[in-house]
């Protein structure tokens, strides 16, 4: 398998990317390859410390580079030559099996959507990020790709989500949530009063009914459907109050003796730990034909490894065929 | 000023509701008065301990309640003599000149809309609730009254949450943020988009643009307008969260010695503190036609001691006449 990873997407690259690339040598088999694209003379520099790196590293120069705030659809345009467009067109032609990139998110869709294309049958892709609470991961779909969705594309997500949080995260038939604002059929805007019965009629789904902000740390679904705005409303917010809580609590440490700041830091972190984004390595864009994996902004080497291996397993396990094998089951239903 | 509360609405009625009453007669003046509604037999027991209560407090029986999941127009209109329902009379007859509620949310917003009406010019009330977060309060409007906005009801929001939060919370000239995926112009839904136009064109309104969920904790905005289905779903996001690392601290804390767990225990207390919403008091419904303080379904004494006292802020503070002054100068516009 040809792995393709944008060296220079995210707050942190290429140093950190490179630095996942590197690690994830223990995760690859005698044929897969790691595929670095970006700008070869800044990635080299950060290689130089891993023996033996072309072994399972290749690079690929690509001049441009897409800001983390450039408006998606124009910077493919004037940058055809940038890491994202250059990792999305290899992987059309076959040149890499999957493409990473923690860079501009709406430029990773855009060129998913130019290059790869949908799946058959899929109306829009979506991506689905998997949120570390206390009782583990629940999937949460979509958290940007599609703003303005139908109750069609919601059905669609509970079903690629379903596949992905199975086979991918191993949870055993997933229990899916539509996210609402009650757990009642009354409650909810239109988009989720339609979606609810489309949810209802298709059997092959774990529906256990609509789902609360507060039920996703209840331990009462594995995977959350929402259209992409409230999706990446929440996403951010969750980062934002964590980020916060932690920094306060550190504050607050900061005035005890060491001794005791040492000692507490020691609790906070497996719970730290357990709220860790990095450990999960990226969200995939459900539904393109092909793979993308779609890293956070402020993603570490480590975050990059994990994306690598989702990556590996989102192949091995053969996710997009199982989502299209199902939705071809269906088809006509909802069209 | 007579202050009307439902003693039969929360998760712990009458009991803590009858606290927060009692608790409440240091806010009174010689003229203020609290009405407490419900059933008189359930109520009495909890008013044994406070010595002279029927000096500042007045009981209006009324038989029937409005469990917390009833679907709310069908119970108003099945239990008129329900506590909300009362209340919301009393409110429009001029018995009450204030209704604080820690019941069912929705019938709140359904009695008031029924019996109260609107301020004049206003399109929908909207829910706003102070945050708590590191910097201070944050007042986030809509948090549910309306699932399907249109600009215009934002922009009014903006408005209204800017008066309330400079009145009654003390925000000198708030900076109103309206929430979406990304603060640049394109990013965002529909709603977003048109409303941002309009909030840009209204030059009262201290504007900073978009902003992202994780915004809300980094002291860039004092007001943040959603609509109501985005903002319930942020709520009790933030409250599951809260929860769970909270629950998540003392389990690994539970694990230390005594002495330790003690000293840790006094770190937190600060921390929990300040995302204690009992401290805010209830959640105003604005551009209603009266007084309306909606308080957490689980509320405490403090917690409705708080929203009384928010309710004779509201009053004194004269936040309706200002709102509708406000509304009234920009009539005809966006109309």
């Amino acid at each position: 398998m040809l792995i393709g990873v944008d060296a220079m997407g995210g707050d942190y690259a290429p140093g950190e990317v490179v630095g996942g690339a590197v690690a994830a040598k223990s995760l690859l088999g005698p044929d897969d390859r790691i595929v670095l694209a970006g700008r070869v003379l800044e990635i080299i520099p950060h290689l130089a410390g891993a023996d033996g790196w072309e072994e399972y590293i290749s690079l690929a120069d690509c001049p441009d580079v897409v800001g983390m705030d450039e408006a998606p659809v124009e910077a493919l345009r004037t940058k055809p030559d940038s890491s994202i467009a250059h990792l999305a067109r290899m992987h059309k032609e076959g040149q890499v099996n999957a493409f990473i990139s923690a860079g501009n998110t709406g430029a990773c869709v855009a060129a998913c959507q130019m290059y790869l294309r949908r799946l058959e049958r899929v109306h829009r892709p979506g991506i689905s990020i998997l949120m570390p609470t206390f009782h583990g991961p629940v999937a949460l779909c979509d958290v940007g790709a599609n703003v303005n969705c139908r109750p069609q594309h919601l059905l669609q997500y509970a079903i690629m989500a379903t596949i992905y949080a199975e086979r991918v995260t191993g949870i055993k038939s997933p229990r899916v949530g539509l996210l609402s604002i009650g757990a009642e059929d009354a409650k909810g805007n239109d988009l989720v009063k339609k979606t609810r019965d489309l949810f209802k009629a298709h059997k092959d789904l774990r529906f256990v009914g609509n789902v609360e902000g507060r039920d996703l740390f209840r331990n009462i679904c594995d995977v959350v459907v929402c259209e992409g705005f409230v999706g990446n409303v929440c996403l951010k917010l969750m980062e934002g109050l964590t980020e916060g809580l932690f920094k306060g609590l550190a504050m607050q440490l900061a005035s005890a003796d060491s001794n005791l700041r040492m000692r507490a830091e020691e609790w906070f972190k497996p719970i730290m730990a357990r709220y860790d984004y990095h450990e999960y390595g990226g969200a995939p864009l459900l539904g393109v034909n092909g793979i993308c994996i779609i890293c956070h902004g402020s993603s570490s080497a480590r975050a990059i490894y994990n994306a690598i291996r989702v990556a590996k397993e989102f192949a091995t396990q053969g996710v997009n065929e199982l989502i299209t094998t199902q939705l071809l089951r269906y088809s006509g239903n909802g069209e």
